[in-house]
């Protein structure tokens, strides 16, 4: 299995997707350097006139419900449709769904006309989207909703059986990270808690996630481990480059650098994860 | 008073308050990651929808004028009176305010509608808020209105006329920093010029201002001056950081990366300020 | 000539000048703090009901089509009239024209309403502007349109031409960049190919250049070639300070950098251009 994360990893230097990002105007910046970090090439558009003729020329799409917005909200429908239609991998990061209600509807409506590769939230997103509750602390995770070993089974399989409604690979980030088909689930312990005092590791994963999925359609759930892995491990790496003066501004600047540098070879010898 | 400095800082680490922003799109990213470093939470929202929710599940508001838009005004104006009706600290950055008419039409209507816990901003805006005039350099104060040891009373009896007419507390920064309530003034000598070449260190400061109003609530006048000794400490700590070939770039990730690390002892020490 | 290109960034330096940005969202906070960084001051306004004024209080205009939005396009028009009536210099950078129906005929609209001084683009997009073809990856220039030596003389000849038609100092930049007037054609060597693995190098340039060009409204064509000398050098600078772990996000800061402590003798020295 590692040597087929080390062939994902691969496929994005080599085949340098071009990914669509409907995303936030928080991280945008982060999200886009983490693309090209990786290998892949970002555009970001959002407006109805523009977003199928912008999603046909690309090779996948990213939908980042960030700081979600009325006139942003008919381009995500336009574009993940367009998507659809064209056989293009589409990830969702439904962030701070359950913060709001418009972010419930709005994530409701996304759920019903788009049809998602990979979702990929936090567990109280996650369980919002597929249960219609898990309780919510803004755009983080609630500590009640936490993964522990203890819950972990129970997680698998509330994961699997969202995996299997949506037909997308389901991606829970945390101290511990799921991804699940509708049948396999993986457990990923790369990471660091530093990672949570950055804004945007969650935005930047999905930006990265659609690059992997493209570069590799055939193999989401891997190209998702692999993607996920690869985050984690360069929030190892960053963070072992860190000076006592260093704090999170730096963090953001070195896990960019170390995705930048990252090869299949240390992706291989680095990746942390286990089937369930 | 310097212990009292401390606890304000010690209660944002502790409390972590979650801090809603209705700000630019300019100094965002930013503004996110100084609200990490200094132990809170951001969430940036500023659609209509779901405003007030969003105000509702955080314990403090922070708008910021900086890329004015007529479609976020009803948004902040919205979270605001929530905000206000809820009992939650809210704080103003009236950014730019004096160089659009538009800015200044907006700026008396929030002043008109939404009660302020603090009111943060250079020597230009804050004149223009409270006496209609003010000359205004874009989003930088004015040379002519600049507060110098000469003007330095004149601007306190000003801005302690402008806190009793608002009933918030008025923070003017700049060189020398002022922070009054109707009856007390003190004075902050903290700072590197340099952090006026940065672009976002005055949104920085509002937002985690923020934050210290949030986790301090029934000190506002103590919070905020605590939030300027802190911001202006660590530009200082930065600054000293600088190698020959850093720029303002680097001094941009060197102070929140400061923020992250500065303890209450260390604010304690390093305050320098006095009461007028 | 070198020495006028050391007045053109003293110049700069000297008149501080103010300039309005109407750009886009992902790249602008570098934008702003390469303004700050290489002495001019930013301003960045969108909205229709101010934008007249602020340009009004400026210097010069910066109009960028990086994440075109319906809103902001009545802004852009109505700025560039204002600028085009007060004399200011105006700069397009038409990011991603060619990638979609919409940001064609904005450009197109653009084109005809607003009179430039400067229009900066990577070689697809200039030729889309001028010739209505010119493939288009994205935002990045396509490779059957890299400029190389075989085709130089023919996309100066190109240039030259849409600079008579527009009036507009045309700056094509790549590996090799081109800089005319309807007459004159210079060619700069600076820069390193690691820039095109950062997200922004060419929408800060642009912002820059609006400075260059607002702070020697007298030699238009001079105070481009000096922008992009002073870009491509500080993109050389900034390399030869990379360590082995440094990738492209603490490239990107060491740019801006290496932009805020440039001198007028260090670009005078390091520029590599020849006329043709």
């Amino acid at each position: 299995m590692k040597e087929i994360l080390r062939e994902q990893l691969n496929h994005v230097r080599k085949n340098r997707p071009l990914i669509h990002n409907i995303t936030n105007y928080v991280t945008v910046n982060d999200c886009a350097n983490i693309l090209l970090a990786c290998g892949a090439s970002p555009i970001m558009s959002d407006d109805i006139n523009e977003v199928e003729d912008i999603t046909s020329i690309c090779g996948g799409l990213n939908i980042n419900m960030g700081t979600l917005n009325q006139n942003t909200v008919p381009a995500m429908l336009l574009a993940g449709k367009k998507a659809n239609e064209l056989g293009h991998p589409v990830i969702l990061d439904p962030v701070g769904v359950g913060a709001s209600k418009y972010r419930n509807e709005v994530a409701s409506q996304l759920l019903k006309e788009v049809k998602f590769t990979v979702i990929r939230g936090n567990i109280s997103e996650i369980k919002q989207l597929a249960l219609g509750s898990g309780t919510s602390r803004g755009v983080d995770a609630d500590v009640a909703d936490t993964v522990t070993d203890q819950t972990l089974d129970q997680t698998i399989t509330f994961a699997k059986a969202f995996a299997k409604e949506t037909g997308a690979v389901i991606a829970i980030t945390g101290a511990i990270d799921i991804v699940t088909s509708k049948e396999q689930a993986y457990v990923i312990y790369n990471g660091n808690p530093m990672m949570s005092q950055i804004t945007g590791t969650g935005c930047m994963l999905s930006a990265m996630t659609g690059a992997y999925i493209t570069a590799n359609s055939s193999t989401p759930l891997e190209a998702t481990i692999a993607s996920l892995c690869a985050m984690g491990l360069c929030g190892e790496k960053a963070f072992n480059r860190l000076t006592k003066q260093d704090g999170n501004a730096t963090y953001r600047n070195y896990i960019i650098d170390e995705i930048f540098h990252l090869t299949g070879e240390s992706l291989e010898e680095g990746a942390k994860y286990e089937m369930r």
